[in-house]
């Protein structure tokens, strides 16, 4: 069976250049890197290396990058670290509605300890208004956490205009301001000195490189409190054995990523907008979540009006075709993902949101074959639903009321009636 | 040149057939084990099967088993979760003197957040005394925390006498036992329902599994914070992306542990034994660091008098042979390791020390070669040493005095004038 791989934002395929880096760290050079013999050195070698290459990749320093083991414990380390070392001055934290759940949950954490959060919303195509951040902004505020894109929506934050908006503010001189880059890393081009921020989120496993790191960008001089503690390494700001392969891999995929992205990209924009193009032709009620502007060139995120997203998610599947229905991470909950519940997505069409995130390896024959199997998939929904018969009887969507999911429906902002 | 790797306390090698399970989850089996598509089952399988490979290596339940990113992560997330899950109940912790830093500092952490520490203190051969463990018990105390073995000294503590000690001693009902036993993971068996324990820490990369992987076994019922927020991974313990590949390879390093540790103890041993028997008969003033009896099977530490552990390490080095002074994650702080401070080594002979870790794949050939050489590189630099030269003309030791760094070395415990 076909095997098309459209779930890229939860995780891409390794590079195979980026595994042959990796290869030799596994059964050769197997050395503590903090150890100063010949084999530590081998590895204390690939790890600056590979701090070079990712800060490269980001326009940073090499002294300001931290390795980390995913991108939920660089949120996780930005997020609660600076906060820790900011107490003294204030506790008051601004997050946008958006924020991947390793932001929204460490401020929830933080939240126990006596911090307090304002939530800005973001408008229907997922925007962060820097009106509404600049109102938000305390004296006491000590981090202000914008996403750098969005996983689900593929919206794309200005985040120089955000972070400038912020330090032009003067609301006090100590507000941090730190970016969650995940799902920007190796799909956009990051410029940590031109967008100003101080702190910034990357993972490997979603930009080609392998699972196992990630890194955090913090600019020099951002005070942090280490959220592991133990021995020396990372400059004693991420402690525990350093995951040499992985790490070696990440630098390598940085490497790559600054030279073909742009190449890249042309093409995925390419099957992207195909697709955002064709859909619509061949599927009736199917509405694009988020903006066509400013959107992750890999994103197609569709809400399709009287299917589920787990019957689609599931019958797609069964095509060989692998997609995602809500936030990789929240899979397990069946909730509408809070990204589309955030923009206002009527919960009933919402429910039916379907995600497809493309990579450098999907082809155009793979686009097409989606094109094909994928009306189809979803007549055949419809033809199960008595939502659809109903609407097509009496031109009307079954009205909201007790005993069905769909309260909201009337205030649906796509209805095309 | 030579290459003799005998700092396997540190990092071991990893064994080509767990790298070869690791091998189809970088490029092929790529996909995220919290989605139900194809892929995602091959990495939720993995997952799976590694998590009972594990559970069965220490005769765990599988739903006992929580990956982590390294030892360092386990009992940071044992003892801060612990401690932040009882601290309605109390807020006092025991720990032995010898724990690793991953403990130590986590257990400092705690303290500038209100808890209480009491350190137990250990003898000269780094042995926990049973009645100060119990004497330091108290009614609010949520956490016990002893090491199951030394990575320095090699000294195996008897847990689970500890255990039931703590457990009979009927100080409280909520007590939770924490035991480290990165050093003992592959090195000897561990059972963590005959120890009684009810919370374990296990490292892969020091048991011929790859780096990037370690678990934390928490017994049922058992109440842990977690210390990353997030998603749903590992039952909410411990968000953020698996990283497959090396948890696969971690579950096939037990599986093999499990099998092979017995015979591999034997031909360590003799190694070992080797070295403790031989190098006193060739080089005078040198002193077994721990005890005979219940030591890790690989574990040679000895101090060398007259000569600096770091010079050892350098002229060790250039002739091929790769050991460790004092603690690697404390490498590169020139202090004399906090173990031998605790087991009262005097510190003059303690700035001698030596660390020899073996391993599986050390040979006979390998330690005649130590043999040989080692005694040569203590000559040389005992030659060089006004100390020596002062105690051969004088028979005596440098008095301690200002201006050395020598204050203590009339306590020398290991003096044999």
């Amino acid at each position: 069976m076909k095997q098309i791989y459209l779930d890229n934002q939860s995780n891409t395929r390794l590079d195979k250049r980026v595994f042959d880096v990796m290869k030799p760290f596994f059964l050769e050079y197997y050395g503590n890197p903090q150890s100063i013999y010949s084999l530590g050195c081998a590895s204390k070698d690939a790890l600056e290396i590979a701090r070079k290459q990712v800060a490269d990749y980001i326009h940073a320093d090499a002294g300001e990058i931290i390795f980390t083991s995913c991108g939920t414990e660089s949120n996780n380390l930005a997020v609660k670290g600076i906060c820790e070392a900011l107490k003294s001055k204030g506790n008051h934290i601004v997050v946008s509605d958006i924020e991947h759940f390793s932001v929204l949950n460490a401020v929830k954490k933080l939240q126990k300890d006596g911090f307090e959060v304002t939530y800005i919303s973001v408008d229907e195509k997922g925007n962060v208004s820097e009106a509404e951040l600049l109102k938000a902004l305390l004296k006491n505020t000590v981090l202000v956490s914008i996403q750098h894109s969005n996983t689900e929506v593929g919206t794309i934050q200005d985040i120089k205009k955000l972070v400038s908006a912020v330090k032009n503010s003067k609301v006090n001189d100590f507000v941090v301001f730190h970016t969650d880059a995940v799902s920007s890393g190796g799909m956009i081009p990051i410029d940590v000195k031109d967008l100003g921020v101080d702190s910034l989120t990357l993972s490997s496993s979603v930009m080609y490189g392998p699972k196992g790191a990630a890194a955090l960008y913090l600019k020099k001089g951002i005070r942090i409190v280490p959220q592991m503690d133990g021995g020396v390494q990372e400059y004693s700001k991420r402690t525990g054995t350093e995951n040499i392969p992985a790490i070696a891999g990440f630098g390598k995929a940085c490497e790559i990523a600054k030279e073909e992205t742009a190449a890249n990209n042309r093409k995925i924009k390419e099957l992207r907008d195909k697709l955002i193009e064709e859909l619509p032709k061949r599927i009736e009620y199917i509405y694009l979540n988020g903006a066509l502007e400013n959107r992750l060139v890999g994103n197609v995120n569709f809400s399709i009006e009287f299917v589920e997203g787990e019957a689609l998610f599931l019958l797609l599947d069964a095509k060989g075709i692998m997609s995602a229905s809500g936030s990789a991470c929240a899979n397990k909950n069946l909730k509408m993902s809070h990204v589309l519940d955030a923009m206002k997505v009527d919960v009933a069409v919402g429910q039916g949101s379907i995600l497809f995130t493309l990579s450098k390896y999907n082809t155009e024959e793979e686009i097409n074959y989606v094109l094909e199997e994928f009306p189809k998939i979803v007549k055949r929904l419809r033809e199960m639903s008595p939502l659809y018969s109903y609407f097509i009887q009496t031109g009307k969507r079954k009205p909201a009321g007790p005993g069905t999911d769909f309260d909201d429906h009337n205030h649906c902002h796509c209805d095309i009636e």
